[in-house]
């Protein structure tokens, strides 16, 4: 039985069943203090990899967008890995394997690794267990990390902000999500775009998306908002342009902003980690007698908290 | 400036003003220690408040069957609060807002409390602030207490989580929705509600929603799915009814299925408060040079954890 830190070591050093091994421990909360060994380069650095999220709901063409990009870094002879986070329950996870089954088209590819996470229960830890995953495959050194997340809600762009640069795919119809997630959407937003352009609705939603933009506090980034149709090949040069331009100014004259925003999704990963852990441990702090008083209204959750 | 032990206390010996600044407190999180010393009765228990639980999508026609609890309970002389969360971003308070609008027939009505709860960036506290302003209101000697939540994805779940009985209220267009947030929707609903009945779909959702409960499960009580149409007054004593047989199976031959869901929900309870405690506490605990570090990604998240 391998320890935690030796399953890391083994993917990093390049094994790919070790490396499959190396991110389940992830996804069950059981890597624990092994990940402060790897070593993570520093995101914004020469050499360090590009991290793009892509989200949106389900049906609105991100697999298109995740596609071309594994295809395109394929082609610049970089090594493209691609996780595919469902936030939603386990009785959902449609939209998420079939993006999977599309991107089968590049097994075989030594230079291309596609992984699912899904949240099994472990609620919250998701985006925790993102973060940890996208910092394993950095120190297996991938050049490119697609995260793709169905589904614009609070868990999604949570998961998203691991991102250095976060493209958001909507369609017409996500009129009502918009209005719901707005000020979420445009605080994570690096790239809007209006997918599935030909339907009735589109330039509107498009619209008001770059009248937001405009109302949205300027770090010197301004948001493009793109329209196009991934079913006709129309506009995803355009979208992938904006992507690299935005990494291109997080690594120029956009760099202090930038790494304000990465030195936030930092902290809150930090704290994340530290709840986690302190969640983990407390009912064995308790004790099973008290725990009995808690689960029978004998003793309050606060009380309970107290005397931890 | 008074402690808040004082203002607890204040609200506690019935004084409205005071119980609003109590609120207050609870939904900026500085209540803390003071809440472990109300006297909370034991739910079930002869005496204890009854605690509904109202979800659904905005504009599903939740404040109809609000409006209806609050003026039934009154005719029985009992005291009624209704706590109206809001889960999402501040910029979309509109459905909650309206519901107050129309809530306000009751005002000048001693027994009615009537008060909203919104997450102001603290996000994730907001389930605990409930079921604290809960125990604050049960403390107060309130009856009945409602608590209604605008939408069914998880935080609007993790809030509800704290009602005695879960009445969800579903119209035929949450055909999506429901399909997302199934598990989640049928593990919290006790009664479910497909509102607008007179719409397309509406039979069919109720046909999906009792195959769906037929399979979940079964802990004894059946959650029974209603139609109706809040517009014509249709369906709505039925609800009504499902809510009271509902209160009646957990004080009786479903007592021990419903403390054990209590009781779960009491430790999920205690882990957040933990959880958000150990947040509270650990940039101060980690230092600020150490954050520094943190920020600039000279030191890991991992790494600042096993620091701590």
């Amino acid at each position: 039985m391998l320890t935690a830190a030796e399953i890391l070591e083994r993917a990093v050093s390049g094994e790919r069943r070790w490396l499959a091994r190396a991110v389940t421990l992830i996804e069950h909360r059981r890597a624990g203090a092994a990940l402060a060994k790897l070593e993570v380069r520093r995101r914004g650095e020469p050499g360090a990899p590009q991290v793009i999220g892509l989200t949106g709901p389900p049906g609105a063409g991100k697999s298109t967008f995740a596609d071309r990009l594994v295809t395109e870094a394929r082609a610049a002879g970089k090594r493209v890995a691609v996780v595919a986070v469902d936030p939603s329950s386990p009785f959902s996870g449609g939209a998420i394997l079939g993006d999977r089954i599309r991107m089968e088209r590049h097994t075989g590819d030594d230079g291309v690794y596609v992984r699912s996470l899904s949240s099994r229960g472990h609620l919250g830890g998701l985006s925790t267990a993102t973060a940890e995953v996208v910092d394993l495959l950095d120190a297996c050194g991938f050049d490119l990390i697609v995260v793709e997340t169905v589904g614009v809600g609070q868990s999604e762009l949570g998961v998203i902000e691991v991102a250095d640069t976060a493209v958001v795919v909507l369609t017409p119809e996500s009129g009502d999500t918009v209005q719901t997630m707005k000020a979420g959407l445009l605080e994570i937003a690096d790239v809007f775009v209006v997918n599935k352009a030909d339907r009735p609705g589109a330039d509107r939603l498009a619209r008001e998306l770059r009248r937001s933009v405009e109302l949205t506090e300027n770090t010197g980034w301004r948001t493009p908002v793109h329209t196009a149709s991934a079913l006709e090949k129309q506009g995803i040069d355009q979208v992938l342009a904006s992507a690299t331009a935005h990494m291109d100014w997080c690594c120029g004259e956009g760099r202090e902003a930038w790494r304000r925003r990465r030195g936030d999704a930092q902290v809150r990963l930090f704290l994340d980690l530290v709840a986690e852990r302190a969640r983990r441990d407390a009912l064995s702090g308790l004790g099973e007698s008290r725990e009995a008083a808690l689960r029978s209204f004998a003793l309050s959750p606060h009380a309970a908290m107290e005397e931890l």
